[in-house]
This record gives C-alpha cells, sequence and structure tokens, in this order.
C-alpha cells in the first residue's frame, strides 16, 4: 500500500491542533513533520515545541523530515518528542552510520533524505540501517521560493532509485517522495517506485477540492500507480 | 512608563491565536517574540510562519528578538513580517552598524541584545542607531535548562547600563530585560533603570494567579519601581 | 568545432583592456574568467569589478569559472556583470539544483565544474539542468605552485565524461576542460572528448611563440583531435 | 603632516598602471590598497595579482586594509607582494598579537582596523605594536551599497580615539580615517585627530574637479583642520 | 603478507615508550597511529609531540590516520615527524588530488580513509596517488562509545573494494581496515580482500592472551585468510 | 602564598607519569595541563586520555587550560576526568555565563582566559562566577613557535587586572599567568599582582639548574615579589 502523509506546514501555524484532529479523522497514515533551521535553506516554518505539544494530541505517526545544518541539537530533541520515524541529509551528515544507529537505538526508523542532485550510490552502505530513502523532487526549503518547480528528472530518479534497491535485495527499504506530488504526476511517481507521498497543497489540500474528496482522489491514482508498477 | 511585553513562547504551540487574542483584551503592550535557530543555542521554538500569521491577526506591536547564528536570512524574513521592533545580538553579527541601518530604512526600531557575560562598551558606537537594549538576564535559549536562573549580577548590570546611557545623554535607548522576571525582582529591576519587561511564567502567566490579577501586580510593583528611581 | 578559450589572468593585471582588445582581434571563441576568493584555494587573481568593466568594452562571449568558498555573493554579482556562461563547483554547492535553475533563469548558460578527484557520478541529475561540464586537469587554484602538473589521468577522465554523457544522451553538454593545456596533450585531450579548452602558457600565452601562431597551431592540433574522435 | 591616500578602487580596473603613474605624479602621500574577499563583506574590488604587479610599476608606498574573513593566505601574499603598511580587522583575527608580530618581522609597517560599531577598548594590549590605527567611518565593504553614509558618530569617534592614544602616551600612533572623506568633512577629521586619510570620490576623485586641483584642497582643509587641532 | 598494525591508542598514554618498545620485539608491522582533534569526532587520544619523540625511539614504521577536520596544520606536523605511511579522511578534505601530491613529495606513502558509509566510487580518481585505502568498519572516533560495533556491511564493503581495485589494474593499493578487528572476523576480512589490519583489544591486546599468543594467533588466521582469497 | 604549577607539556610526552611522580616529590601546588586541539591554534600537545590516566597516579590538583576551538567536547570530557580547576578562552565561547555555571555545579574551580591582546572589560559580568583568571602572556600555542616572546605589556597587564580586581572587591579571584615566567621577571610579575605562576623552561624546568634548585630559586623570587606587592 501507498502511505498519504499531509504535510503539517499546510495547516495554519497558530491553529495546528485543529487543522491535526481534522487530517486524524480524515484517515490518513501519518503527518509529515518538516524541521528547518533557515540555514540549511533560508526557511523556518516550524517550531520543535509544536511538535511536542501535537504529539499528545494525536495518535498519527510522525515522520520527520530534518533540513538542519547540524544535526547535533536536532536529532536528540526530535528523538527526545517521541516521533515514530526521522531522517536527516546524507548531504549534511559527518557520521551517517553514528547517527542511523542512534535513531534506531531509541526505537525510531532511520531514514535518509536526498537532495534532487544528489545521487543514488551514497546509498550503498546505509541499506542494512534504513528504513526508507526520502527523495526531494524540489529543493529542500525553497518550496515557496519564485520558480520552483518539480525537479524534470523526478521519474528518472524515483525509478533509478527502484532499481538501485530491487538489485540489492533492499525491499524493506521504502521511497518516500517530497515536493510537489499532484494529481497529474502521482499515478507515473507511484507507477516508478514511490511507497509513501507526501501530500501538499497539489493534492490533499489542494483549493479545488475538499480534504476528503482529495484523499480518495490520492488513494485511486496511487492504487492505478501501484498496478502499473505490479504490470511492469 | 514601564512596558509589559509576554513572551509568546509561553503560549500553547498549536493554538497561539487564541492565546494572543486573549493577551490582547488583556491589555498589555506588545508582543515578545523569541526567534532561535537552534544553533546559536539548542532550542528552536517557534517558526517565522506563525509570527507572520499572527501579525494579521492582532494590533499588538511585535517586539522580537533574534537569537541567531546568522541574520542574513533572518532580519529580512522579519522585516517581510511586519514587525514594529527587531534586536540581534550584538555577540553574533560582523556588520552591526550595517544592519541597524537596514533595520531602520524599513521602518521598524532596532535594538541590540546583550547576553549576560557582555560588557556594555560594546554599546559606545550605536547609540545613535538604536531603539533599545535588550539585556538578557539568563542564558539566551537556555530557559528551560537545568539549573538555568537569573545571573547574581543582573541589578548591577541594570544599573551600570542605565549609568551608561545617561551619562552619554541617550535617553532615547530604553532598556529592555529578559529572563526570569519575577513578582520577587521586578520592582528592584525597574529601579535600577528597566524600562520595558519581559513577561514569563514568572509573573505574567505565573502559575499561581490569573493573567489579568498577575498583570495588574506587575503594573504595581513597576509603578513601585519607577517611583524608586526617581526617588534615586 | 573546438572552443578556444584564452584565460583572462594570463594577461597584465593592470592592463587587461588591452589584452583583451588583442584576444579579440586574433578571433578567439570567448574569454575564459576565474574567479577565486582566497577561502576556496589560496588565490585571489581577480577582483569582480575588473569583469564588469571590461563586459562594456568587448563582444567576446565571457566564460566564468567560480572558484568560492560560498556562492550566495558571487553568483549575483557575475550575474550582474552581464556574462554569457557560469559555472561553479559541485564540491562547493549545498543546492546544486537550485543554483543551477537561478542562472538559466537569468538568461546565463549554466555548467558545472569538478576538482581533479571528484567523481563523474555526480553529474547524474545535473545533465538536464546544464550547458556544460568543466573539468579541472591541475587542482583549481594551484596553478602558480610548485609541482602542480596535470593529472595523471587527465585523459581517462575526460574520456569517461565523454562516454558517460553519450551514454545518457546528453550531446547537449559540452566538456570544458582547464589546467595545463598544451600542444603536446591537446590532440588527445580533444580525441578524448573535450569541447572547450581553457588556454593559457602552454599553449596561446606559449612564450615561443605569437599569439597568432599559437592560436593557429592550437586550432590544428584540434581539428586534428576531433578527427580522432569522429575515427573512434 | 597630514597624509592623503588615494584609494586604487577609485582607478579603472583594467587601467590601473596609467591611474597609478598619474597619481605619483600629483604628488599624493601614498596609495590605499583595499583588499576583500567577497566573505567578510559582500565586495571582492581587486585580486591580489594586480598589487604585485603594481608594486613594480610605482615608488608609492602601499597602504594595505585587509578585510577578509581569514587572515592565513592573505597577509603572507601581502607581505610577499612588498607593501609598506598592512592593517587588518581586529575583529576578524584570533591571534592579534602574533599577527602583529608577524608583520613587523617582515619589515612592514602593521596596523589594526575597526569597523564603525567596534569600541576602541581593543586597541588596549595592541599599542606597543602597531603603527597606525584604521577608523572606518563607513561599513566595510559597502561603500557602494545603498544608503551607506558615513557614520553619524564618526567625529565623536575619532576625537574619542585621539583623547586614547594621548591619555597612553601613544603619540607613535597614527590615525587613518576610511569612508567618505570629504570636502565638507575634512577639516573637521583632522581637528578631531586624524592624520591620515583616504580619499576617494567625496575628495581628491571628486567629479566636480581635477585631481591636481582636489588634492591641492585636501591639503588646505587638512592644514586648516591640523591648526585647529594645534589650537586645542 | 597481511600486515599487523597495532595501535598506538591501546598502549598506557603515560607510558608509551615501554609499550612501543615491547611490540617492537615481538615483531609488528608497524605502528598504527590515530590523530584525533575532537572536531572530526568527539575524541583526542594522542598529541603529535608523543608521535614526534616515538619516532626516535623505535625502527617500527608509523602508519598514521588523520581523523580531523582540517588538514592544513596536522598533515605538515605529521610529515615533520617522519611517519612512513599517512592517510587523510576523503570526506574532510577539499583539494584531495594536491595533499595526496603533498605527501608523496615529502617521501611518504599516502592512504585516502573512508567512513563506513562512504562509497567507494570516491577512489575512482585517486587510484595513481595512492598506496592504501583505510577502510573504517566503525564509525571513527566512536570506538569507545556504546553499542559502536563493527558494521553489518564490513565484508560487504571489503570485498567491493578489493574488486573495484582489481577490476582497474590497481594492485598497488594496499586494503587496510580498521574497526574491531577479531579472532572471529580477521580471516573473513582477509579473505574478503585485506591486506593490512590495524590490531586493538579484540586481537593483538585481546586480554585473554598475551600480545606474543595474540600475535601468532593473528598470523594464522591472516594465512588462512589468505588461502581461502587465493582460492577465491 | 604564591602557587608554582610546572606545565605538564614540559615532560616527555611518552613518559609522563615518572614526571609527574617526581614533580609531586618536589611539593609543588599542582600541575598546569594544556589542553589545544589544533584548530584554536597550530598545536597539539596532549591527549585527554593522557589526563585521565594521570589522574588516577597522583594527588596532585589538576589546572587544565582549554585552547580549543570549540568548548562542548573539552569541558565535558575534563570534567569526567576528575579535574580540580578548568578556564576556558572567553574569545573563544559564544555562553560565558552557561560555561562557568556548568563547572561549577561539577564542583570544579572555574577560571577564564585571556589572550594577550583582550581587553580586560571582558571580565566585568564574570566576577560572581570565577575562581581565577588566565592571562596569557604569549600568544596560546605558539610557545614554539620561531621569535615567540613575552608580550612587552606583560607586566602593565597583570597590574591593570591586579586594579581592575581591587577595584570591583574582587578578591576572592586569583591570578594566573602562562608564557615565559622565568627567573628574570617572576617577582616582577608577582609585585603587579600575579598568584599563580606556570612553571616551564624558563623556570622550573630550565635546564641550568635542577627542578629542586628552580623550585627554591622560584618561591624565594615570589616571596620577594610578594613582599613588594604588599609594600605598594
Amino acid at each position: 500500500m501507498v502511505e498519504i502523509l499531509p504535510s503539517l506546514i499546510c495547516a495554519d501555524p497558530n491553529r495546528r491542533s485543529d487543522a491535526v484532529r481534522e487530517l486524524e479523522s480524515l484517515g490518513v497514515d501519518g503527518l509529515h513533520v518538516d524541521i528547518l533551521d533557515g540555514h540549511f535553506s533560508p526557511s523556518l516554518p516550524l517550531g520543535i515545541e509544536a511538535v511536542r505539544q501535537l504529539r499528545r494530541e494525536t495518535e498519527l505517526p510522525f515522520d520527520v523530515h530534518l533540513m538542519v545544518a547540524d544535526h547535533d541539537y536536532f536529532i536528540d530533541a526530535l528523538l527526545n518528542c517521541g516521533v515514530q520515524r526521522l531522517c536527516f541529509h546524507l548531504e549534511a551528515e559527518p557520521h551517517i552510520d553514528r547517527r542511523l544507529q542512534t535513531i534506531q537505538a531509541a526505537g525510531v526508523a532511520p531514514g535518509v533524505a536526498l537532495k534532487p542532485a544528489t545521487p543514488l550510490g551514497v546509498l550503498e552502505y546505509c541499506l542494512e540501517r534504513i528504513n526508507f530513502v526520502l527523495l526531494m523532487l524540489i529543493n529542500p526549503g525553497f518550496a515557496g521560493h519564485k520558480g520552483e518547480a518539480q525537479v524534470p528528472y523526478a521519474r528518472r530518479k524515483v525509478a533509478a532509485c527502484r532499481r538501485f534497491l530491487d538489485k540489492r535485495g533492499a525491499g524493506h527499504v521504502a521511497i518516500e517522495i517530497d515536493g510537489r506530488v499532484g494529481f497529474d504526476n502521482l499515478a507515473d511517481l507511484v507507477a516508478a517506485g514511490a511507497d509513501r507521498l507526501v501530500a501538499g497543497t497539489r493534492s490533499l489540500f489542494h483549493p479545488e477540492g475538499g480534504p476528503a474528496d482529495n484523499l480518495a482522489r490520492m488513494r485511486r491514482l496511487a492504487a492505478e500507480g501501484l498496478q502499473r508498477r505490479q504490470d511492469g
């Protein structure tokens, strides 16, 4: 099954409790939480206190995507919040293997995130340690910037990632994709290999439909994509 | 008059709209907003999107205290939010004079913040450019950490700052104090020279009283302190 | 055709206007401009003001090679100078995809530069965005240092780059080579796959010939190399 | 006597040889050379090769002002160029005393530069090692930026510096000032204590006069200022 | 033959002279020296003065493994100590090719070290310059930390490295392995391709045997592994 | 009484146990331990493991002087070693007040160290938290470098520090001095205000005398200096 993970930063930042309750009642598969520090990228959408507090208000799994310049403080702080999944950018971490161990030792599912231009070879000696790979299909932290669109090589990269994992028997590693997932490309991305979808204003929060309808539409498109993937 | 500025980080991070409405109705003098990036100090209480959104929901002046490792992104982002006052830490800025000009040119009241151990001499060639000095009386970003209490030299530093400003005819520069302002020390700090008080869990949000009573008590103590200051 | 791009840093730094006029009259294909900041490498050959000023004095295309530790200031400054091509080192850039978009959006041909030891795999998800790859065949910024010679794997890397691009149908991406291009290796490098040659004191500015003769010799060797490449 | 030091960055960057010859014939007291790296401030006006080459073409003393983020490469490179005076920013140097020794040991007159907001106390334990203090009266590296003007406390700071030095018997330390020295403020700045003046587009290169007339006017104003200083 | 290189950090830090004399008399093949700076990783086991002094007291070759955040000071300092082999982490060096040249020019055998998660592709354009690759099988600098064990992909990586080198005809490049080499895995690691073994508390310094017995046991296991490798 | 603290880095780095036993039997007042990381300054004399191990072998108090670029790892590591006094450089620490609290909370006497050119004003809001000030009279980490001598303003700075402390009633703060303390200047430095002396090759380890004689001579000179101080 393909998971639908709405992005917390699409909710009103001062009324997130209400927003999360609504998402929970819709039946989404988890909550995608972007933590940026303004250094990794020029954006600081969310404080960590909000995550800590929300963790007490919902049963939804928290799927955290760190986009920060130094992980020392942030990984500790998020593990303390009680999140369920935690990924960080390989490009920003000097001790990749060590961090993955630390996350796993805390009982949290570890993942690694890749920027659009990062080649897949960096995953080679992570496979035994990770639960998922997050592929950014826009430049992380620039979602709201002028001209930022899904990268032209999005499908090519997702498909290559699928092959990379399959070739190495790494069936336990899920592919999560983030960045302009929309009704127009969702089925294709799933067909290419995506297992988890971060949902924002091009899909679940699309202004033309209500969230319930949008979610249903996403599920249909995901099923169609999955069928195409299985058909090869 | 002494201004009372409740700290936004004392509000529930996912229900800030309600909290701010209540503060506004109480008659506080503005909202103190702490922006940290997790690098300057190990803390990330608040995202910038929350500030941008709240700015549309209240008439209260926003008094922003930046505690970040690099100001390039943050000063721009906060000026774009439409805040009324903006201070940054002198210790973290290579081009102090230039930054102060930028803030002023945006029609925002510029201030400088000092960590507890920073001597006052650094203010010497800022006076013409600033509207206020924020003196931290605890280590910035460590408010929630074990053992962190108001520095033993709090009153000594506030009084020295008052003398420093008076001696240079800098009556236009207000002294704002931040860090464990409580019912026990408020009057003394005002007597020593404080003009603006950041209010947290030791005063306005003190659990033993309601906010309205606490605010009234703060105003009485501030008036008493001011009287003592005038009595010399 | 193979392009010959004389390096601006071979000209007298205080009489560049004359030097550029002469190069233009010789019929070179453009001007190669190295911008270093003294941090990326211990060298600062050229100021940006010289580029801005020269841009008004010649019709030659400017082919700029950034070797700087942080691109924020430099990419903006060079785009403002009106250059025609701009490449930066992949190794020094956290947001590769974003930078390439910015350059392209300014109507400038974007390229990426690689240090000698950088493997080619990093090009995988750049191909759709770039006009050229610059391969450094000496360590960037160390041209004038003792013992610095063309790397022993120069031809191997150029040939591998050609194959990498051909295999992916990336015929639109030119290979530019920089570092000790000389009469002795020029034909080989072109035969291996080079499309553009940065010309310095081993070729166009070789002290034993005049620039016109040297240029003619380069063109003959390039044609010979190209023939060998086509002959396979 | 007050020294007049025209700034090299006012000359056409590609025809500096001619410009320097003209300045020499005018009878200026030296050449002020600003070296920036694009990191200390967003500006890179001049390459080091230009300085090395010019050093062979003129007898004028070179008065170098480093505005760079790390001195390791730059101090070595400039000492190798054969400059006469070399100052660096105290704010950017972790081993101030050591650097001053290195410069002095090379037979070059060492100086320290201060940004506008830096207080004078930092000079206390430099006095025995320095030949001059350079006071920046605009933000270093922002000369060409919008809104950048001489700081309002310019005269106050120059006068305070004079008193600071006199009080400590440091008569051997000259005060050099840099930033918007103009016909309107020159005499005042000299009266307040300036010994050396960096000359740019508000004085020597003022577009309304020719350089010879402008220089003569500067000398008259400097003499007037000096007279006022002596008159106390 | 497989080399056995006892790690100097297993010796009592204040009585290393005695320890080294004993190792020398045992007939080990060299001394493995780990230099950390507390920044690359949170560990600072050894000062450089100890290396310099020991170099005068023994004939054993010194095999140095740098784990430092910046190589400028450390490579110079170690070359000055008169070491025989010197490797640094590729992940920490901006000018890989240049550093390898510098080490080689000093008559020292250059190597490169890789952290556990670093893929082998980074070796592609180092082969002509290096004498050995050091593969870390634990996270460098975390040997003493809780939970740190040999990575699960240890054998897979050693074998892949062997194939990588063989495929490129790089028979001159030795594979050195470091991190929890023990009696239980030694033969397997040698069979997979290891040529040099850093020996610590799981092998040579194993508390259950004496050093002489442990060394003999290591040699037997290495011979067995080598036989298996040759048997394919 | 004036304390004599021999510097551990004067001992043979591989036979420190013997050296410390000898110092203990001589009756010195403690052991001065310099921890450098090769980043703060180009020097790495001593590993932390040596300190941990030595702590178990002697009763002497350990007086540690950190000269490192970031304190996070080092302060923790040294506190864990069980040292008695710990000072760090004010110039290298963003959270001075916080660090002093941490050291004190561990039951260790906290101090602050100043480089030669650092003015004394930075001590103003440290006084309540510190047990001692360490004044460096040479550039920290450059003791072994060419031309490095005691700063010409050594006595001036020690005397000014004494007055600074006395004026503020900070009699509990000791002045420790480090850098070329010799038989020629010892009495003067004590007369000027020094309470603790780091002893190296110009005094206790002076090659012309034995350590016992040298120590006795130091004590006589210290007593003489103290007498002169009391005589005013």
